[in-house]
């Protein structure tokens, strides 16, 4: 039987993208080598005097990415997030966004209008503009965004740049947009039980999420950073992405214990009686940062912007949890992928 | 009944966006005020020093954009040829494009293959890079791509400078991306008629289309153009952007004799009973540019640069077509437009 793209999933297709192109790369003065090596990273890289042009783009599917319960401000709004958590995690300071919609010929001019309300509320929010928008028919409800920031070149924040010894943070609590879509999901819920602030957390997670995106220019312009990515997909998955781009064999080991659990988290997944370290660990769309960074600067950049340590980097090439029992347990770097079966 | 996207159409629903986003832009160092300009024109521009950094993004679907005949390879051609159409428009030189897929879980590795394949062919045709990559499941095979190129600040190519006086010119023959489709689809054809030359002709301008981003660089360092679009929409729908586009109130008159008339056209609009002029006019997907130019420098500029005169800018805000029989007639701005009924 011939393979299918469903047969090795998302991270792989991505990829085999890669291996592709990289013989195809043409060498000019608008790309040097960290900016050839950007093009695996979270977002593409572009020669600018003493700065980095830093370009992304996301396509966002109504059945996939969208939520029924979601409105049309709240899925513009999101788009301009996706897009910006991705400038973040490079610590770029974002500029502009051109927007490219597919819409079903049936979608009302009403929520039309509020689609772009929604990503212009974004855009203000990030101190950015919407520089371009092209329209187009589709079956379903597609916004492709491309977002376009800058950093400076000694300030760039890459993934593959973590040292053994290094301290490994996330920049918020994880598991709360999990948490919010267990709330819309799961019909095992009874809402009327939830605390009702827990329950308005949740769902803001879920629906209106926000991208770190001045942390992501502050923790650049500290230099002491010494890798980052954005948490979309699940934090396992991420240190993943961490350890994958390290030129020098890295691991990095987490702990239990230390990884910040908001009690919203906990409430809903003991009402659906998982483990909140799943919804942590393989579900994504957190949109906070992980990085890492240099112990002896931990404590002076954290004083600045909230930093929740959660493990080590270290030497082992190894994924690992030490769980609260005191077991080290090999991590997995699954998360929620698209196109697996 | 409140209104539909499909009851104002595409453009109408562009300008829309436009309107909207206008009172959102954050003036600073990126965007002047031409920059604040390109965001209604073909692509937008980013301060570059001496230069403008100038993006694009289009987004294609397998229903609307990719007939079954054409190949995985062509699908991924056509991807990258839309967008550096549009840097083309700018006169901007392609530096890299970024792609993002929404890919049916069905889909065959080895098509998945041939369309990364498809796209790395129109890098290397187009002396550029892929710089990244994102794939998403999706139900049908959706591709947005966004391309990055750049252009001198005195030499970009905007839609809005014609000036009464301008000769009217394109870079090629028209109508030819039109014959192959009626080829494809309209069944009353019969193809073992056709003259196979003409066929061959007809199929590589609708399956593997071309752009014309050598002329667009070229035009755009001659200094001479006073404004440009690509045809992507049809020549009527393509003239009522420049017209539009006008501070000055400008319009223009093409003569149908002048208007360059291939004899793959000829035959095939004579084999479906249509006059070719439709094919020229209404139908898009050419990618050959439309420009003017002030008439003391267009012999100059032809030397060195295929053009074909087909008319003229006047001071009248009209449009207008002379018929071979001498009649002029209003020309109307309408094309091959998406999400209209």
């Amino acid at each position: 039987m011939p393979l299918k793209v469903s047969d090795i999933g998302e991270k792989e297709l991505i990829k085999r993208i890669l291996k592709k192109s990289s013989s195809n790369i043409v060498k000019n003065s608008f790309f040097d080598n960290k900016a050839i090596n950007s093009f695996k990273d979270d977002a593409a890289l572009i020669n600018f005097g003493d700065k980095y042009l830093v370009a992304t783009s996301d396509i966002l599917f109504k059945s996939a990415h969208f939520p029924d319960e979601m409105t049309y401000e709240q899925i513009g709004k999101k788009v301009v997030t996706a897009n910006v958590s991705d400038l973040a995690a490079m610590g770029a300071k974002p500029l502009g966004i051109i927007i490219a919609v597919g819409l079903p010929k049936e979608m009302l001019l009403n929520d039309f209008d509020n689609l772009i309300g929604g990503i212009l509320e974004g855009c203000t929010e990030y101190e950015m503009s919407l520089i371009g928008g092209d329209t187009n028919e589709s079956g379903e409800l597609t916004i492709s965004g491309t977002c376009l920031g800058i950093v400076g070149k000694d300030e760039v924040l890459m993934k593959d740049g973590s040292n053994p010894g290094d301290i490994v943070a996330v920049t918020g609590p994880l598991g709360l947009a999990a948490a919010g879509f267990e709330i819309l999901f799961n019909e095992e819920i009874e809402l009327k039980d939830l605390n009702g602030n827990h329950k308005n957390i949740a769902l803001k997670h879920a629906l209106n999420p926000e991208a770190k995106s001045k942390e992501g220019v502050l923790l650049a312009k500290s230099g002491f950073i010494t890798s980052c990515t954005d948490i979309t997909d699940g934090l396992a998955s991420e240190i993943g992405e961490l350890v994958n781009a390290s030129t020098q064999g890295i691991g990095i080991t987490i702990f239990e214990e230390m990884i910040p659990l908001d009690s919203t988290v906990l409430e809903i997944a003991r009402k659906v009686n998982k483990n909140p370290l799943e919804f942590i660990l393989y579900y994504g769309e957190d949109f906070e940062l992980l990085l890492t960074i240099d112990k002896d600067n931990f404590k002076e950049i954290s004083a600045e912007i909230p930093l929740y340590q959660i493990g080590e980097v270290t030497s082992s090439s190894k994924m690992t949890i030490v769980k609260n029992n005191g077991q080290e347990e090999k991590l997995e770097p699954r998360g929620y992928e698209h196109l697996s079966r």
